[in-house]
């Protein structure tokens, strides 16, 4: 399969690169030539190749796409069923009975449903902790849709043996779209025995973990009451991060945290939209890039968001931090989009689809620019930071492949078939 | 002109009122009738009308548009122009100068980029505090977009006596797209004796009195060292509220300001993307709405925002007194539509645009409910606050005349004509 897009703006998201008018080809799913207009007198070089298709960008903007560092794509039974409460009955009393009833086949149609917002979003892959994985990755493999997925094991469910099983599994095949990192769900609700015996796995395989940390202060404090220390250093004190880890939500962190993070090369993933929902907090993303933290970030669930959006998240992100901070330069556009697709895909191990450039994956979305809220064309980076929305995705291509063009999927189901499945399932498990 | 929508799902934002199925019927920009589908089999009852327009909302939902009580639409040149700085270098180095090269023919193209943009975001009014208004009108009414206009005087120009003009001027017709509030700047603007001679004319007019309030730290601070009170107090003193008022932004306030703005019946217009970007602050809208005082909500202008999209806006209303009041019970979702819709009519004095009902004018605007972001329909009001963005706009309709629908625009000139002119004006006057 070659593809050719043509007439483009491109944003390679490669250090330092600015945006210039050009050409990406793709075989195979990867790209395999980026020019600018000067190389290829916006024609295109290889006039032998016969694509099997070739795309008019008509001058708008193709980058890589999003990279969504922290979900729970099945939550999406959920939206909208419980907003506006406190934190605790949420949990128990609404999203713990309700997720119980969850089958098999029900995982399988609400990540569709996930996938399908993803895709809306400009989002190309989503680092995802659920249950059930293997009904994810079935979806998300039908849907062409590629999918990371994360360690959940407490002491509900799940053993050290089960995460290094899942990392065989899911690693073994390299151009698969379903890979597989390293973590359980959270210190809170898992022992002692049972994180020492993941952190002993993690050695085995040099493998970073990735973990819900320091989101709620009550979270924090309940921690020093039981070790005596942080979460961050509890767990560090447990050998869990001496292959760098992957920190959910970061929100409440104290200075000996930040130089734990430092010093292990731990990732941050920040999901601004549900810590405010759920009053969590904000998080200290300028102090995190102040001390060189990669930052990543995530939409969290649809119970908690309630939206898969990258936009929004991309505004709160230094929307927050400027208004935290009282400083209007606190996070600028520029850094907001290297979290959004360079730090998350390094986080997410997707070190091949970071960037726009020869040998690395195709995974690209167009953002419209013949839309009110791009114009004018000032600087289109900050645009897409301070004013874009999904309205602005006219294209999302994984692996070469268009999943979503124009309002329109091409993901096998129609999306009635998946509306339907996904109301029926709401309906059968919250009934009326 | 008689419209007929029918198969829809109707909020019509009247108090208590719950969505249900039905169809709308307009005629000359009025709306004639709301029925349930109970009293129409389905099918409409005025069988004998000969309809002009039928349009199947097929299933979608049809609700009052929303209502942006404050914005500086001209603006619009200045997007992404001067972003990530601090607020005095940002207004005195970057916008006031590039301001000041504005021509007439400059705030007629620039206005209606803005429009376009309201429309995306099924904001059928605008409020707008900006010079050379009446090109402004022009911009409005050749479109077709209900725009209230807003006295913007102060020490650099303008008097009493010419808010008193454009007052008579373009309330005299009440079936045209066009009024006008009484308002000047700030104080920090105006002059004590020009605030008194506008607080005279209000008297004359029994007229509400509109102006930026409280916005900054500082602006509060020099109005205490100056006056030895508080803005609200200080602008109270001297008479300009007797007939009510808005506040733009109402972000710094204290006790007894609240007192003042509860017993005058001040609205006060939040614009938290704009707080947030300019680090500004945080409104204490919670406390507001306990205190019973009518909060509406404005995008301001692009410069400062930098997007004009009310489903930004609407999330920020709530996700921000969550997080900043520890309370995820904080401003449910129904008080934030009310807020977007009915109140921000009400500040703006479009009493007869604020809902759906019979002799109401066809501010009207369709939700897609077959996007991912909406599904399941569990909660179709919460999907929207939470969920929704432009992308779910599925048409805007002004005085039952549709301006945008499905992507495209029906308002005279093309975009691509409107997009050229912006972004000439733009190279003009910002340079390379």
């Amino acid at each position: 399969m070659r593809t050719r897009i043509y007439n483009a703006r491109i944003l390679t998201m490669e250090d330092g690169a600015e945006i210039f008018r050009g050409e990406i080809q793709i075989e195979d799913g990867k790209i395999s030539s980026v020019m600018s207009c000067d190389d290829n007198n916006g024609t295109g070089r290889k006039h032998d190749v016969i694509w099997d298709e070739e795309i008019d960008a008509c001058g708008n903007l193709i980058m890589p796409g999003f990279k969504n560092a922290h979900t729970h794509s099945p939550m999406t039974f959920l939206r909208s069923y419980a907003d506006d409460m406190k934190l605790q009955e949420w949990l128990y009393d609404k999203v713990f009975p309700a997720e119980a009833e969850l089958t098999e086949e029900d995982i399988y149609w609400l990540t569709k449903l996930a996938i399908m917002e993803y895709l809306t979003s400009g989002i190309t892959s989503s680092f995802d902790m659920y249950k059930l994985k293997h009904e994810t990755a079935r979806a998300s493999e039908e849907t062409g849709f590629r999918m990371v997925l994360c360690g959940d094991i407490n002491d509900f469910g799940g053993t050290a043996q089960d995460v290094e099983n899942d990392y065989l599994k899911y690693n073994k095949d390299k151009d698969s779209l379903i890979s597989y990192q390293m973590g359980f769900h959270a210190e809170y609700t898992t022992s002692r025995e049972l994180m020492e015996s993941l952190a002993e796995t993690a050695d085995r395989h040099q493998a970073p973990v990735c973990v819900h940390c320091s989101e709620t202060k009550k979270e924090v404090e309940e921690c020093r009451e039981r070790s005596g220390m942080s979460p961050v250093a509890y767990m560090d004190s447990l050998g869990l991060f001496r292959h760098g880890g992957v920190l959910f939500h970061g929100v409440h962190m104290d200075d000996s945290d930040f130089d734990i993070i430092k010093n292990h090369g731990i990732y941050v993933v920040t999901n601004p939209a549900s810590n405010l929902k759920l009053a969590s907090g904000i998080a200290p993303v300028k102090r995190y890039l102040e001390l060189g933290i990669p930052v990543a970030i995530g939409t969290d669930g649809p119970a908690s968001n309630n939206c898969l959006d990258m936009f929004r998240e991309m505004f709160l992100v230094t929307g927050l931090q400027k208004v935290m901070c009282d400083d209007p330069e606190a996070v600028p556009a520029r850094d907001v989009l290297k979290m959004a697709v360079t730090n998350g895909a390094h986080a997410m191990g997707l070190t091949d689809c970071d960037a726009i450039a020869p040998g690395k994956r195709a995974d690209l979305i167009m953002i419209d620019l013949s839309q009110p809220n791009m114009q004018p064309l000032h600087n289109i980076e900050k645009n897409i930071v301070y004013s874009a929305s999904k309205q602005n995705v006219k294209m999302t291509m994984i692996g070469g492949r268009i999943l979503y063009q124009d309002g329109e999927f091409r993901i096998g189901e129609t999306k009635e078939d998946i509306y339907q499945n996904a109301n029926r399932i709401a309906e059968r498990i919250l009934g009326k």
